[in-house]
């Protein structure tokens, strides 16, 4: 292991975490000393594409990482809540005056990888797990529709946690709409 | 030591972080297992009244944690940037929104003790620490008129991060205006 | 009649008033000495989605309750002009800010009831009327497509007023867009 | 008794309603079917400048219109919060998207009258009452200091109302500030 | 020739500029001593719908503005950036308010149009140019399909200035999504 | 003359222009081939800070430039009006989003020569003239208090184009207030 980094950032939408952004975090944990979590679209919740509150994913991703990291995981990572702000190319200098200085961004997103680099900033791609099966819309469409595929992008011990923040019926409520 | 509440918020600007806030931590860390600092108005940088970058704020709030509490303090206390809403009342439940659960507030101000309180959660008067010299307006007063009243509000190793981040001389440089 | 509550809110577009308003309007002042009808989305107009400013919508409003109720429904029904604040998880407590005290909602949106329900207010699940026919988008969907279904939807009157406004041949200019 | 116009508004942020106001309504009915009153200045509250919510704004403004007008004033009044837009040169044009079709305003407010006189609409100057005492920020200035001035600028009867509203109390907590 | 205006304006989002814009500036030149291109939507950027920054499309219509109407094009013409304000009833006055004084408007889109009419403002049909293919969305959805329709809607060399810009391949990247 | 930036800006608000202004301008063009001057504040208009639209502004802005400079100014020149940002540590990615690109700024305001600098871009120092008192602060105050002293800050012939906008007349009632 050799930490090159003393802060990237690892932005998502959470809705839910799933084995994807575990690896994710865990590549970047062996690239930098420190790891920002920034929690995105955090002023949006019970809509079919954000249904969980910044608050219920940053604790679900608490609870993760404990399991997953051991509880000084919080030595090396942070999770911070962030809302839109709607103008793509002024988002990177957005998250610049939010947060702690970072050297670069992990991401799969090749928008956001653009937007990094186009600041000068270090822009790594992330490692894909089961892209197809394991992205966030493709698990809450697969809860929508009511078939199980989805179990297997989350950890079994997740299944629980999820639903104790109402995740599945939340959604499936939602996507019955008005 | 006596833990009543599983997790309390401490709200405030850090325009600087002082003595009355590490006390108010202190405070804070007596009643709770857990506690958020709250960065507020993190939209704001670069004015007399907000002089520090959201960022900035967390990276001197992380020094001065470290120091007091030891590194392990992240297990206990995180750190949030929130940017303003602009309307008072509906300024908590935007805290619960973005925020993981929380019993209620540690707060020297009264508007935000109120505010907590008709929301129905908790509102914790902090314990006040040389308040006439050590607000944070008196602080910025203090420097600006070029008197070093306010290094009593300081422990003595601040004062060397301050000047890491520019604070002084950039809060001076914004109130010779344009 | 046993009239439980002394305020309840009645949120929707309006996109137009139809029978199904009427009804849960009806239904409301049943349950409630007063009624508040929140007219949504009062930013939006001159879109398929909202024809109406949120001003066109309430003179129709008034002239159809004046119609159903009479002169003196407004000693207890008023109608609100409400901006989209685009946070599900505040928007009641936003609510709360801008209107009289109320005991909760009537509503046919499964979403409003739980927002509402969250906040431990009252929640009634509205009466529905001919739904699959007669929503909103069904009834827009019915004009842009030119059959008369919809007309079922909305007492004869109603048909007058509606075109007064220009509500027909603004929604079909709509949908030929640019 | 002689009515000009069909629909004029008045508005105004109401902090509190005084005799001024009154007064002012009082004038509009006489020119004007129909009156708007709006509460501006919606989004703010627990400030010094706006101590009260739009909701309290507009229950205190209705106990006082039914005693002044009697219960059927709802026939010719009602009442609507408006959010602030920041920008004074499309402030009437907003109105007009948020308000049913109106002919002009009744205000003592020079900004207000210039607006609306642009954008070709009636512009009204109503009648002063006591003006050097009897403004918003005199009444709230004087309750501040702890003089007894203000209760001129108000009828007996809304003392009580205002107590209920505990503004009296909360803009005096709001006045010694943090 | 004959001007009958003094000031006319052009909105469009110009994603990307192509003949159809063009020809409505030459019409609109021929109506008008001066005219004020509006670019549209400055706000986004880096999406499907946006690819390009105001400033990019900016610098784009400079250059084809030098190419077919001579370097002094600018003693007629000058182009603004416009970030969106989503009030479609209040759009116009917003121009009014941030643009040197108008008589009307250009435009292909019936929706503006209809709001510049509603101002009392002159709303002039621009003659299109083929448009079933040479619209933005049209030439987006081609590049993005990959096929080459859309070569015929641009003069030749502006293909290489769009190749400058990045048009093409971010366009591309940008539909591969994340 | 040596022209050493392709292009830099020039941003203010202009309530009102003045010769600190003009003289700036003919600094920059000195130094660049290009120059955009941003008529910041955009959004604001009829308060005693900013009592005349962006509109208003280009106009008055315009017309001083052809008397300076010649009517071919605007092939060197443009004028853009541009809102706040409100976040001063993002503005300047704000700026380059909106604008062509550009090197770098000319300022009299240390807080924008400092934000440019910290963005890696040429901020350049404007020669001052008569600060005390030609700023637009100070003109504003001048017409306030009713002397003639702002007479110096600006060239004969805009005094009487000044008056076509109704500038001091506007600033006079709108300090009058309410």
């Amino acid at each position: 292991m050799q930490e090159n980094y003393n802060r990237l950032i690892f932005p998502g939408r959470f809705q839910p975490l799933h084995i994807g952004h575990i690896k994710a975090i865990e590549y970047a944990l062996n690239l930098s000393k420190e790891l920002i979590i920034v929690v995105g679209s955090a002023q949006e919740s019970y809509t079919i594409k954000n249904p969980l509150t910044a608050g219920e994913r940053i604790e679900i991703i608490k609870s993760v990482l404990a399991r997953e990291f051991g509880y000084d995981y919080c030595q090396r990572i942070y999770i911070v809540p962030i809302m839109d702000i709607e103008m793509n190319k002024v988002w990177v200098q957005y998250l610049l005056m939010l947060l702690p200085e970072f050297d670069g961004v992990v991401s799969g997103n090749s928008l956001v990888l653009n937007l990094f680099k186009d600041m000068g900033l270090k822009a790594i791609m992330q490692p894909m797990f089961n892209r197809n099966l394991c992205s966030g819309t493709n698990i809450r469409n697969s809860i929508i529709e009511g078939n199980d595929d989805w179990r297997k992008c989350i950890p079994d011990y997740l299944y629980e946690i999820l639903e104790k923040y109402n995740f599945i019926e939340r959604l499936k409520s939602l996507s019955r709409g008005d």
